[in-house]
């Protein structure tokens, strides 16, 4: 899975396939002002707690944008253009995440579409009503801002029907994490995560499992 | 502040002045993959308690990017393309957040940033060995993936030099949290906040103020 090669950067004209930059124009207070960003999508993601064996299941897969945003020593030939060899270690972009996904699938609600992205990435089925919320918070609110609903669901082993890994050719691993093991995580400034992912640590922290 | 008028959004051509589109080109296990992101910079922000007053010190702002991506109900008149009106509220794009920003100011340590972004938005003169590192997460890992590191920081009334709001026409609100009514935000849908002050409230309740 971090066995990457070949990189190169380079711009992305307008009417990239995933990312639109957009230019926001308003007036605030009558003042004329300005905002660049990309549309973005709603997204779910779901803390796993394996209550048989008492691990959270995590997902770890090679962000390319947290290889890129994320690396000191990128060699940059121009502004925005660079080939990066492996000098820049592919496991700087290799995170820890929980499970989840963007919300692309019409008249699905986000409950149906945490459980099917619960069920592709980690294998196991859970229902939508077991999903407990732990709230809503807004991504990057300087590029992005859209809402992402975090929720947490408990499963036993007998609640697995496959390795999960994704669909298609996501390359994402499926690694379980123990509970002393996540706490010493918390404040680790290696452990390359998203902010869900301690603010969902967290939350277990705070709810589930008092210190 | 949230008087927000005549808002348009088109799409950003190649060359926007603060969001760049990239294209990530690399190889994985020796399969050829493509991923669009954006390039940004590391940022920091920084939970202010005043202990004088038992009180956190927030900011408030209209977010382009929140109000956006955000808002169901707008009408686009061709993809990417729209005008919002009072249709959709300003309010939808207010943000809660602790106070930050991004490092582009070369030379200067995160923690040295991180006190002149307190000072800038809130009016706090805070000293850098002074500030409690919380950890570093990555921000939208799909599309961004830049370092944020998150401090905290205790303050008393006499450390105040200013009323704070940033600078230029940044428009930021400095607003006061009381603790109880903190923690019932956690978790509450109707707040419109970015990832790491969920993250960072936990934080402090797992870590000052034990429920």
């Amino acid at each position: 899975m971090d066995n990457i090669t070949n990189v190169t950067v380079k711009p992305l004209d307008r009417g990239g396939k995933f990312v639109t930059p957009i230019r926001v124009d308003y007036e605030q207070d009558g003042k004329a002002k300005f905002w660049e960003a990309v549309r973005v999508s709603k997204s779910v993601s779901c803390v796993i707690f394996n209550v048989s064996r008492r691990k959270f299941v995590c997902v770890r897969q090679f962000r390319p944008a947290v290889y890129v945003n994320g690396a000191d020593g990128i060699a940059w030939s121009e502004p925005d253009v660079a080939n990066i060899g492996p000098e820049i270690s592919a496991k700087s972009g290799v995170t820890w995440e929980f499970c989840g996904g963007i919300c692309d699938k019409p008249g699905l609600s986000l409950e149906q579409i945490c459980v099917e992205e619960v069920l592709e990435e980690t294998g196991y089925a859970v229902k939508a009503e077991s999903l407990v919320k732990i709230g809503t918070s807004r991504c990057h609110v300087g590029v992005a801002g859209e809402a992402q609903t975090v929720y947490y669901v408990e499963v036993t082993d007998d609640m697995r029907r496959g390795p999960g890994g994704g669909i298609d050719e996501e390359m994402i691993d499926v690694v379980e994490l123990g509970v002393d093991e996540a706490k010493s995580m918390l404040g680790d400034d290696t452990v390359v995560a998203p902010t869900d992912f301690f603010w969902g640590l967290s939350w277990f922290f705070l709810n589930k499992n008092q210190a």
